[in-house]
């Protein structure tokens, strides 16, 4: 199968560029019977939007979602659900040098030697206008999952290297960083300010919790439940590493420390401590889930860069126009996104693990 | 798909448990007219064998592979390979508590939650010695890459704290840690019986650089390179977290010094410096792909541990027997092996990328 | 992976229902560099829209496609090709008993107990207007294809038991029938005549005819190039049977006469018979390639049929509106497309298959 | 994903060379929970085991199954099932003119085309004896399916022209021609030895029913129940053709008649007729599922046939050796094994087709 669908029992396959005609997704598999209208994707949608603050692009991006297929009288039908956003701000333009030359830091130069060509308006296939796709689909998925008790939460852990390090359920949809500490978001402002100010960029760490996911989900060895997480979290575009619980960090520890015991409490088999982030052995163990992704800082920079472009010159540019200071406030959306996807399909997965499951649901 | 296979063009399906009759995997896509015999494999089973030295289990595993289809006249037929190697050491033996008893930091509980039994036999299939069926693909991947002027390189970056600093090619196999650095190895290894002396166990870092591999290679949205190597790496057993170039330190530089800045030199496109880790965009940059896996300690400690069993009672478990104190060297080779087969998976992939190639090839 | 998408290489998803908004495919994997426009999808599209005599519905269905993404300066960029054919005639409307009535001969009520639900207007997912992306991306496929000297040409070879005796090349396109015979077109008008009298409707035969596929194409085992032009055909609406050369014929023959001999003409390996239909043992023989699908008689009819509603009464129907009286001319281009994408995929699949193929690529 | 893999939910994935070492299959995402021992499934093998009658090539084929991983205490694991058969028959020998030339009606020619050399034994991997691990993967999804009502049944329909015309249940067993028709088996033993008497082979059609499978089952669209299965029986070696209920005949129908009438009969939806097969749009009616295949003449014939070689020069060979007159008798099984795959991996599917499902599934 081709590199742009992703998911087993639910697959999605995202389309579009930056600035062609529309980006959209379509969702197959998707269960029958869920409630679903545009403005349940629309909220999602309007998280990743840009102009929302001087941290983000003020491209005035639409990005209102059409539903084409798959409702019918207000809920999903079984059948594919095709998903598009128009792209309006897609005015014919001089791309000047940007058309010819492999700015540093982005996919031109490998689309280009892969392809032989690229669609350079805007970085076209590898524009952060990808994830639009991935977004509207993970806004269904996460819908299904609360109907399952499943949460899945993402925050801005750090900017550079200021780090989140209270955490104020509530704080993170009121700062422009998606911080849930208010003093960290001040002083990552500050931050992003000077780096702005030298016509520079900045990166940092989203972490992600998802609670309520019963333990026994996820496969035993190439679709471990964290290894299709480090897939689908890798796969954001900036993304240049992946945690699960205490991460880097347990290559440090011990084992007498970073194993996790089991209790029973109130007839409930948990764990004390969450060292694992809810993942042992690449099944569910019945803790929150914990990841993080790092994120690299904006590529796209307007102070002058060395390079080289297509006919192979030592070359000079500057990039001008909008551009996220900072990629991360807008990617925590897209991480719950891939994360909602990644457990939904894991957890439709594990419906048929057992014989006694399929015994039980044919018994009529 | 069911989650035991792993590629696209070239699919591998492994199987088999720690203690079950035999382990081993089915490459199928794998193309016609490589040079193949048991040895060109045995010499990478070799290397994760058990008994080596001190620091890992003392298990005598012969680990005779058995090419058993797909190669006839000593060259790969492009008809599926399947490789096989039994399991000397199967002897029945009473299994105590661990048969009933949910071990900390192991796959114990998960499993049986979502299979609803398990095979409690040395982990059954979540044991390490599920990875011999990804070092034996490993091997023939990486002889093909070879042929193409790949080379796969992993070895011991860290081992709790202990990191190497100075990189001596040669030095990896000449300590029992795979650590090129004969100073950071000795030291590690006192950090090691440290350990053992306490019954306890520790982790460390892998690094993987992949040399020789051309620009253009990966695919854009959810099968980038470096997302599948992600994945790759993260379903290897004790993996808790995976890096690209500069990982996590990325999300703390800027744009102005984490992008790499392209030149000409000798009529090639090079970069000047490698904090992508030779994959931007998901699609290699021409530069050498730099990933590393962060491996937890070993869970399997004879410190009393509290925990469950199966009847949901609070335990205390000692487990005895023979368990690595680090899984980390061992582990060096199934890092080589993922990334072999994801890199030459994708190499494959790419010759179908342009119209013009295709009209080349079907010239005639 | 859900079962919208077709295709290993070349991936196609397609969606959409009769009386939605838009229905549309994505086709991923597609090679960079194919010069396309809208125009050489429009005209397959328009071999297949309704309204073109008074053998097919008069519904006026403009079906005009727009390419969303994955074509920039008139060519494709490798990146997924979206196109969208819009619901013109979708005016809300009181479907009557149909809505909650199991129609006989149609997928009503495999959908209804599949889903829990269904979308009845146009019967929906399962109207023959899905084949629209099909036929959008067996376009494209087509095209290709051509660049490589394959043709793909399908006709109807039979309607009812009148069936083509004579191949006239070019009267295919002059009769409202698809037929390459001018008289057994006349002959089978004026049965279809009949038929629509009797408010009955009537079924027939499509051939396919693939020329230029050299010999090597398809997969040993469960991806025999046959087995996917048998999912391919069989998963179009109305198709109940599928032969591959002589077909059922050939399992009244006899080993010396099945058996196509070679020989050597002209320096090339050629066959003196073609009872294989150009696939042995799954794979291409060099030969032409030549499949049948046998396409029931259309199950709307205006006659009055019993039949069962969802709640489970007894009940009469008669199916008024349009409906064509045979679908076999209207599914020409469906099975021809669904031929090209299958042809298509297989030969990319081959560049990969040997050693010295992928050598020769890298070799530089 | 490469050739050798079938199913989604239930993936078998075989392997093996007639005159290899071995031949096998892993049977991935099988449900835990199944009683299974190795006897289960050498009652499918033996029904193809050659050697049992005159009709069949006298090789003398062990066949001994050996499950070498995915089965604990006596039932599955819901890890990989890995079968392996030992090849008895291995014994080096003169292959002569074989090596170097391309059997008529065999995949000999394409194989060669497409990997540039192949394994000559016995067809190498086109044998008949890559079925082994289809029948033995068959085996244990007909034993699943027993469990929930499903019985899968196939016979012979046909040998050369002679037909089955009545049904005797339990005479199938009783002649070696798997005919559940007395008479129609003595005539077509008959046929066969005149057959055999002209050192020719003979073809034949196999009639499958499979019982119990409820309505709903199957994908709308390029995965329906009637495509995958067309697939399953194309992909086995010798098949030209398959049909769903009526096939090639309803092409000769109208719609008045071809279409089934539904009606409530004892408080359930059934259908008075069944034309369509248990399929209507690519989704099971509740009804008996009847597909059928027609099995060409075995290509290998004693007769003088005019052929080419691998130097391109014009030869005439004669086939000596063990062959089977005819292939229907014990492709009877194998057609069994791949219906019973395709519905057992469909009716997996279904239970995550709805959101009501899941929920209640979920609601602990």
């Amino acid at each position: 199968m081709a590199g742009s669908t992703f998911g087993n029992r639910i697959s999605i396959t995202t389309w579009g560029e930056s600035h062609g005609a529309a980006l959209g997704v379509v969702i197959d598999g998707f269960p029958a019977g869920l409630k679903l209208c545009e403005e349940d994707i629309q909220v999602y949608l309007d998280r990743r939007k840009p102009g929302q603050s001087k941290f983000t692009t003020a491209r005035a991006e639409g990005d209102k979602v059409e539903i084409l297929s798959g409702v019918f009288e207000g809920h999903t039908t079984g059948t594919p659900i095709s998903l598009m956003v128009r792209n309006l701000d897609q005015h014919s333009k001089d791309y000047g040098d940007i058309a010819t030359t492999f700015r540093p830091g982005h996919a031109d130069y490998g689309f280009y030697e892969k392809f032989g060509r690229r669609d350079y308006r805007g970085g076209g296939r590898s524009s952060g206008r990808e994830t639009i796709g991935r977004v509207a689909a993970g806004a269904i998925c996460a819908k299904l999952l609360r109907e399952l008790g499943v949460e899945v939460f993402a925050y801005t852990k750090s900017i550079g290297d200021i780090r989140v390090s209270e955490f104020e359920l509530g704080e993170r949809d009121l700062n422009p960083l998606a911080m849930p500490d208010s003093l960290a978001a001040k002083e990552a402002q500050e931050y992003l300010e000077a780096c702005m100010l030298n016509k520079d960029s900045a990166g940092g760490v989203i972490e992600c919790v998802i609670t309520g996911v019963p333990a026994g989900i996820g496969e035993p060895v190439f679709d471990k439940l964290d290894a299709k997480i480090a897939q689908a979290l890798v796969s954001i575009g900036a993304v240049k590493g992946v945690e699960i619980g205490d991460g880097f960090e347990a290559s440090k520890s011990v084992g007498s420390i970073n194993n996790d015991a089991f209790e029973m409490i109130d007839g409930r088999i948990v764990k004390t401590t969450n060292h694992s982030g809810g993942i042992l052995g690449g099944i569910s163990d019945g803790d929150d889930i914990i990841v993080r992704a790092a994120i690299k800082p904006t590529p796209s920079i307007s102070q002058m860069q060395h390079t080289v472009n297509e006919n192979g010159e030592n070359v000079d540019i500057e990039i001008h126009g909008r551009h996220d200071p900072v990629v991360v406030p807008r990617a925590v959306v897209v991480v719950e996104a891939m994360c909602a996807i990644t457990i939904c399909d894991a957890m439709l997965s594990h419906m048929t693990d057992r014989v006694d499951y399929i015994k039980e649901f044919y018994k009529n």
